[in-house]
C-alpha cells in the first residue's frame, strides 16, 4: 500500500496521476489531504503511523515552500517520494523544487521533476518491485510499452505535419 | 523575551548576531537548538508553548531546504522570523531564501535577507517597541548611529585608498 | 492601526487581501498610494509621521526595483512588512523578490512571498497580537479554521476528480 | 546489494559517503566507475544485468551534463537515486541537478540533494528496509542517533562562541 | 545527408524547421523519432550505425533532462548539434539548455538556442559546405536575403504602427 | 563636474575606478558616502541639490537591495549611472543588478554591469562628451588605445603560455 | 537627435515607446532597423557615422543574444542606451538582459529595464538636458505630472475596487 | 586550417585547450587575439576573409556580454563554435553562455559548456573527419582511449580514499 498526499485539493489534478499509475501498475493506494502548514498535528500523525498502517512508500506532493515531503520523511523511516508542484503563485516552480531536493544530510526525500507525480507512483512501484516479483513484471510490461509507443510515433512521422 | 532557534551548531555564528543587536537595544533572548528534521517532535513542543512561556517573538534560523522556520510559524501564533542560511552544500542560498519565503497563504514568515539574522534581532525589536517605549527609544538612537557611521565614512574618504 | 501602500493603482488587486484578512481578524487599517520613485517627498512624510499618527505596522507592496518597503523601513523605527507584487515587466517577479529582501543590516523589512499581501496582514495581525489578546484570540480562532478547510477538503477526495 | 556508480573518479569523494553509510545501516554496496558519456557500452550492460547480479537499487552520481542516472534509469526496472555532484566546471551545480531532476514521464530517478550522497545511501537503505526488518531497526536507531546530536548540540551553545 | 531525430512525437513541430531549411539550402535529410530513455537500444543502434549510413551530421533535439544529444554524441565521431527544446513540464527551459550544453570533456554537443532548431538546420548546411561548394553558395545567397529581409523591414517603418 | 556616490566605504575600492577614468579623461568629479537606508535626508539633500551645485551626471554604487541610484534618480532631472556592487551578502550580485536596472517607466537608471563602476565613469564622460569637444577627443584617443592594447596582446601570444 | 535602433521590426511595438517620450519632451528622433546579425556592415556603417550625423545618444532595442547596443557602442564615442527587448524565445529575458548589461571594461552600455524602451526616451532625454536648459524644464514638468498622477489615484482609493 | 581567436589575453589559458587537442587530433589551427569591442574593424576584416585564407571553422571564446562568437558568425558562412568564458567579472558565467547560445534565428553559433575550449577542438576536429578520413580516424581512436581511461580508474576504486 502506498500512501499519497498533499497539501491542498488544488494539487490534486497532478497528483491523481500518481494514483493512476500505481493502479495501472497493480500496487493499491491510498489518498488524504494533509498539510504541513495548516494541519501540523495530522502530518504528525499520518507520518508516525504509516509504516504500522502497512504503507510501504509516502508520495507526498506540495507547491511553494514546500514542506511536507521534507517534514514526512522527518518522521517516518519510510521512503518519502517528493512532488514538486507548481502552484500559481510559485515562482516558476523554483520554490517547491528546492524546498524538497535541498533536504539536510540524514533525512532523504527522493524528488522528482516539478508535477512528476506519474513518475513518484512508477518510483513507488519499482521499489514495491525490489520485493514483489509480480509488480516487477508489470514494470518491465511498462517499458516495453514505451517502446512500443515511440515506434508507432515513428511511423507517423511520415503523415505531413 | 525573544525566542531564537536554530537547526544546527553550525549556523550559530550567524545567528549569534541577532542575540548580539537583542542585547544592545535592550531586549530579552533565549537560544536553543531545535531542528525541523531531526528532532521534530522538540520542535512542535517549542512552538506550541512559545506563548505561554513569554516568548513575544520567534527568529529560526535554517539552510538549504529550510522548513523550520515556516513548520513553527505553522504551529503558533507568534510571529516568525525566518533567516536562510547559507549551509556548505546550499545552491548559492537560493534553497534557504525560497524554502522560507514562499510560505502559502495563512502561515507568513517574516522572511530576512540571506544570512541576515542581525536584521532579524532588530525587526524583533521593532515589534517589542510597538508598545515597550523603552525599546522604541533605543531603535530611535540606533537610527542616530547608523547616520553618525556614514558621516565618519564620509571623513575618511579624504585619505587616500 | 496597520498603514498600507502601495506604488500605484495597479498594485490594488493584489494589495486589498492586506486589507480584508486585517477586517476579518479585528485590526483597522487605512490604504494609500504613495511612491517611492514618483512622490519621494511624500514617501518620506509617510514614513517619519507614520509612528506619531498612530500606525503600529506599515505593510508596503512594490513590483519590479521595488524600492517602497525598505526607503520606509529606513524613516521609521515601526515594522515594515514589504510584499513583493509581480508586475507586467517583471521578470518573473525576481526582482520584486530581491530588492525587497535583501535589505543591508540595520533596516530590516519583513518579506512576503510573491504576492503575499494576505500574509502581511495576518503578521501584521500577530504583531498586534503580540500585545492585543483580543487580536491573539482571533488568531487562535483563524489557525482552527484552516484545520476544518483541510478536513473539508480531505472528505472532498472521495469525489471522483 | 547496492550499487553504486559515477562517471569519474573525482566524484569519489563525494560518493563514498553513500557507501559509509551504507556500511553504518548494515547494507552491502559494490561500487565501480562507469561514464555514460565516456563507456556507453558498458553503462548499457551494468544496467541491464543489475537485477539479475542481485542489486537491489542503484546510486548513481554525476556532474554538468549529468546524464549516468537517468541513462541507467531507462535500462532497468530498479530503483534508481542520482546524486548531482557539483563539479569544477559546473553553473554552480545547476547543471547536474536539473539534468538529474526533470525526467520525462515513464523514467523516474530519486534526486538527491547536491553532492547528497550520504542521503542516497540512506534512501537505499529505507527502500531495503521496506522488507527487511533489522535494516529497518537500524534506522530506527539511525534517527534516535540524530536527535541525541541534536540535544549534545543544545547543550555546547552554553559554550561562548 | 543529415539526421535529424527527436524523443517525442511533440518535439515535431520545432524540429520541422531544422528539415525546412536544409531543404532550402540544398541538403538532404531523414528523421526519426528516437528516445534516450524509451528506446535506449534504438538510439545505441542509431548512433553506431550513423556515419556507416552516410550521415554526416546528427541533429537532436530533446526537452527537460534532455539526454539524446549528449547519449547520440557519445556513441559516433559525427558532429551532433543539439536543439533544447522548450517541453510543457520545463522549467523556462532551463533543464532542456543545460542538459544539453555542459557536456563533460571529450564528447561535444554543438548547442543552439532554445528551440533553435532552424539555426540547427543552418550549422548542419554549414558544415555540409565546408567541402560542398554548392551548399557553400547557397549559404552565400541565404545572407545576402537576411539583409533584403531587414531593408525591406526598414522601409515598413514609415508605416504608422 | 560628477558627484560619485556611495553607500557605504567598504564600495569605495570598486567606485574608485569611476574616479579615475574620469580623472584620466580629462572630467572633473567629488565623491562622497550617502546610504538611502542609513541617510535617507542626506541623501534627498544631495539628489535635490546636484544640478543647482554644477553637477551633470550623477554615478551611484550599491550592493544588495541597492536603493540609491533609483532614489537619487527620482530626486533629480539629472542622468543617474548605477552600479551593482557585489557585496559579501549578495546573492551572487543578482540583488544588486535586478534592484537597480528594473526601474519603473518615468525614473530611468543607466545600469551598468556588476562592479563596472569603471564603465560608469566613461558613460559620464560620453555624456559631458556630447557637447564637450576636448572630452570627445579624449573619448576618441581612449578607443585608439584599447586598439593598440590588443595588438599588443596579439604579439604576445608567441610567447608560450 | 536621438537615433532609435532596432533589429527587427518585431520590436517597433517595445521601442516606438522611446520615441513617443522623446516627442512629449521635445526632443527630436530619427528610427530605423539595424541588425547586428542579419546587417553587421550596415550597423558598422550606422555607428561609425552618427556623431558626425549629428546624433547625441543612440538607443539600441534588440532581444535574445542581443549584441546590437553593445557592437553599436564598440564603434561611436556617443553614449548608447540598451533596452533589453523580451523576445519570443528568450529564455525569460535573461538572455536579453545579460548580454546588453554585462559589457566589458571600455566600452559601455547604459542597459534600462527589460522593455524599458520609455526609459530610454527619457535617459536620453536627460543627456541632451544636461546641455539644453527647454528640454531640462520639459524633464521638470515631467516629473511633476509624475507625482500628479500619483496624487489622482490616491484619490480613486475611496472607489470600491 | 581552424582559427581560434579570443576577446583577451587573458581568455588563453582557457583557450589553449582547443589548439592542444587539434594538434593531437591531427588538425592544424591558427591563434589570434580578436576582440568585437576593441577592436570591432579587425573582427570584421578577420570573419570577412576567413575562408578565403583556408581556415574551415572558427572557434571564438569570450567572457560577460560574449558577442565575439555571434559576430563572427553574422559575417562568414563558415560553422563558427563559441565557447564561453567565466571571466573575473562574469556572473557566475550566464551572462558569458546565454550571449553566445541565444543566438537569432538565421545566424547559429555552435555553443559549448562553459570554459569547454577542450570540447570545441573535438567538435571542429570532427566537422573536418566529416571528409577527412585521417582525422576520422584519430576521433575514433580518441574515443577509445576515454574507455580505457575509465577501466584504468575502475581499478584505482580498489585503493582506498
Amino acid at each position: 500500500m502506498i500512501g499519497i498526499i498533499m497539501g491542498s485539493l488544488s494539487d490534486r489534478k497532478v497528483m491523481q496521476e500518481a494514483a493512476d499509475i500505481l493502479t495501472e501498475l497493480g500496487v493499491s493506494w491510498e489518498m488524504d489531504i494533509v498539510s504541513a502548514h495548516r494541519t501540523p498535528e495530522k502530518m504528525v500523525d499520518y507520518a508516525k503511523t504509516a509504516r504500522d498502517r502497512g504503507l510501504r512508500v509516502i508520495i507526498a506532493g506540495a507547491g511553494g515552500a514546500a514542506h511536507l515531503p521534507g517534514m514526512v520523511a522527518s518522521l517516518t523511516t519510510l521512503p518519502v517520494i517528493g512532488v514538486p508542484v507548481k502552484s500559481s503563485n510559485s515562482i516558476d516552480g523554483w520554490d517547491s523544487v528546492l524546498s524538497i531536493l535541498q533536504m539536510p544530510g540524514g533525512v532523504p526525500v527522493a524528488t522528482m521533476a516539478l508535477d512528476g507525480a506519474r513518475n513518484a507512483g512508477i518510483l513507488a512501484a519499482q521499489i514495491v518491485g525490489t520485493f514483489d516479483e509480480a509488480v516487477a513484471q508489470n514494470l518491465s510490461q511498462f517499458k516495453e510499452d514505451l517502446k512500443e509507443k515511440v515506434a508507432h510515433m515513428s511511423q507517423q512521422l511520415t503523415t505531413p505535419i
